[in-house]
């Protein structure tokens, strides 16, 4: 690339600088993630006045159909960020799901469908590899529950970076199977997440890799702020009263709620006391358990649910999670494997997604709470929909029923017809005793 | 409904009757897809006129992000249709697949990420829904290979309409649950797509029900018409120089080549001569035969591949796709199923898309041509990609290697990348040999 190339390219940076959240140090934007003073963690700090003189609701609308559009929120520098039309999924009015529950404004934010590896991960991905060409890496990694290994490597396989991940050996098929499609190494880990995620904390000190979630996390997390973003847009440029969204490491749900806050900041968006609720599983439930404690440390557990992609029993963001939820009066709670597999059915049934497994634990979490009085019926509720269920298939297998299998013939299809319709009223008649 | 609610809801139609393909016979705008006088096909017929008049560049991308922003060519009243985000799917400048290919400009056309069921079944089963509301049905249902089934039982669930769909018994894992997680009545048949299609008319004619790809055909297949608009548009409003789509009934060739001629005809879009080539599996190639052997007419075959969403052996409009490919200079191309899962795998490594069956063929027959010199390395070249390789994972299982099992230890790890790394040099000297 030619110099006169690179400054086209190069725009107006932002960020100024990687801040400790604890300590408030500050520290060059290079690859790292972890304070030298205090071992607090490092995020992106912007300058803000810059971003209220460069930012209106026409540039963003006027910007690509993508987290792109919201580029000068995001840690990178360049003006052609890969770009594979990750971001603004929709926004879907669930009215069916609503009345199901006894709300009246539900939103579901739909990024089951979102591209090109159908998670939230492709948020995160496409600003960590924009960030990790420009700070010249051209191996890229990450330790993964699965959807980051399947937007790793497939975002990677579109840039031409060289790939290598690290899953737990005992994943979903769907989630190995779309990682394996894009050629990448894959390194299966006999072990949990977490014990995964310490073996990649070496492998970024001794191979010149960038870890997406480790090395490039502060890069990285950003990309979730876009969640935030986006509803806000979506909702004709106003904040929700009321977000439910799933915790694993718990960087998402901080995330939101700094998306929502930068929009204030700069003027984008009028304020408002926004409620945040996390959800997680019981399997795999510290930072809801330290919540209903009133503790303000996460104790970490050894995980055991089908909620494979929620399942850190040591979550780094856990705290600031449980903070978030407090002082915004939200609430976090934990469901069970049938709680999840009943929401995943719900959220189907009534609104034509199929989610995965964590999808499940939050429309199951969202029940909870509202059934507990927990989320107002006249509250805007958004809900955050993460990953698809054609990644999680085993979870539901079992659930769902078998098709009514019959010959192609006239008189065996009008039977098994009257047999399923029998069968539905002795269900409806069951379910009236 | 109020009568001042429906007056508000419809619009200014611009489809004026039905029309038969082969004598021109018209009626009225109901659920029928046969002419009573030579049994041809009917299609939709517009009011070019009022077409021209009614929209403009502009006022289309300030339509909706989804197929509804080209609503006038779309055969519903509506001006509010069943809209779950379906369509404006990315096109995706694909540098990488072209390099390997030897080709300059190359676009894909990514329909594996369509919402809400991830593939282009989602076009006209928004389409044929919205209409089947319109003309009061309460339950539909359909035949299909899956992803139609996945599709409608997804919208129908959306929309709050009862669902019955009908599938071969045979179909892959993936596609049977994504259509039991949504609850419609699914009807597995002990026979090809084709004994499936046979017998939902023979249901269609003695139950009251909308069938979306039989008595409601006209409209659904207008859907697909969305594919060659958005390519239009997205490619800065102009026409590529030329396509390549898959062939199952043919319908989705000859509609994109009608979305094409319409733009042009109502002045959206230069003319332009756009060669159109259709990719058909070897074990269910009745088109790919018909047109080597010069024949005008398809002979049906038994479908025996993998690619299980192009099985259809009696294809619809098979004659109609052959007469495009000849008018246009293009071609039809069989691939056996061995290419058609490195099609799926060549796709993958280059570009992040995973793509099914459907999309391997489509991309092997797209190497095929080049390598024959049929497409020529300057054309601007779309390749339509129509489905997701989540939903046919058996197709690829035991092609895709395995995962490098390794303990959670960093020597573990690394006798396992030194393991791949020495693997990696063989098959390269291997292919240098």
């Amino acid at each position: 690339m030619t110099q006169a190339t690179q400054l086209q390219t190069k725009s107006a940076a932002t960020f100024r600088a990687l801040k400790c959240k604890e300590c408030g140090e500050e520290y060059e934007l290079k690859a790292m993630h972890v304070c030298e003073f205090c071992f607090g963690p490092l995020e992106v700090a912007y300058d803000y006045d810059a971003l209220r003189r460069a930012v209106t609701r026409e540039s963003i609308q006027a910007g690509p159909h993508s987290i792109w559009r919201y580029r000068p929120f995001l840690p990178v520098e360049t003006n052609q960020p890969i770009d594979v039309g990750t971001g603004l999924t929709p926004l879907v009015q669930a009215n069916r799901l609503a009345r199901r529950l006894g709300l009246k404004k539900l939103y579901i934010k739909n990024d089951a469908v979102n591209m090109p590896t159908l998670s939230f991960k492709d948020r995160v991905v496409s600003v960590a590899l924009t960030r990790a060409k420009e700070l010249g890496f051209t191996t890229v990694s990450c330790a993964s529950t699965g959807n980051l290994a399947n937007s790793t490597a497939a975002i990677a396989a579109h840039a031409g970076l060289d790939c290598c991940v690290f899953i737990p050996a005992d994943l979903e098929a769907g989630k190995v199977m779309g990682t394996l499609i894009y050629s990448p190494t894959v390194m299966a880990v006999q072990g949990n997440y977490d014990q995964v995620n310490r073996l990649c904390s070496e492998v970024a000190n001794t191979h010149g890799w960038g870890f997406v979630n480790i090395n490039l996390r502060p890069y990285y997390s950003e990309g979730s702020k876009t969640l935030g973003y986006e509803v806000a847009e979506q909702l004709g440029w106003q904040l929700p009263d009321h977000i439910v969204a799933p915790l694993a490491s718990g960087s998402l749900f901080t995330k939101i709620y700094k998306g929502f806050r930068e929009f204030v900041d700069v003027g984008l968006v009028a304020d408002k006391h926004v409620r945040f609720s996390g959800a997680q599983a019981e399997g795999c439930s510290p930072i809801a358990q330290a919540y209903r404690e009133g503790r303000d440390f996460v104790t970490p557990v050894k995980p055991s649910t089908i909620a494979k992609s929620l399942a850190i029993g040591n979550p780094a963001d856990g705290v600031y999670a449980i903070d978030i939820a407090r002082k915004t009066n939200g609430n976090i709670e934990s469901v069970n494997d049938a709680e999840i597999i009943a929401g995943i059915k719900l959220l189907a049934e009534t609104e034509g997604i199929f989610t995965e497994t964590a999808g499940g634990t939050t429309v199951a979490v969202l029940q909870k709470l509202v059934e507990a009085g927990k989320i107002d019926p006249d509250e805007t509720t958004v809900v955050y929909i993460t990953g698809n269920g054609l990644k999680t298939q085993e979870a539901v297998q079992g659930y769902v029923g078998e098709p009514l299998t019959i010959e192609p013939k006239l008189d065996s299809f009008e039977r098994a017809l009257e047999r399923s319709r029998t069968l539905e009223r002795l269900e409806w008649q069951q379910a009236l005793v």
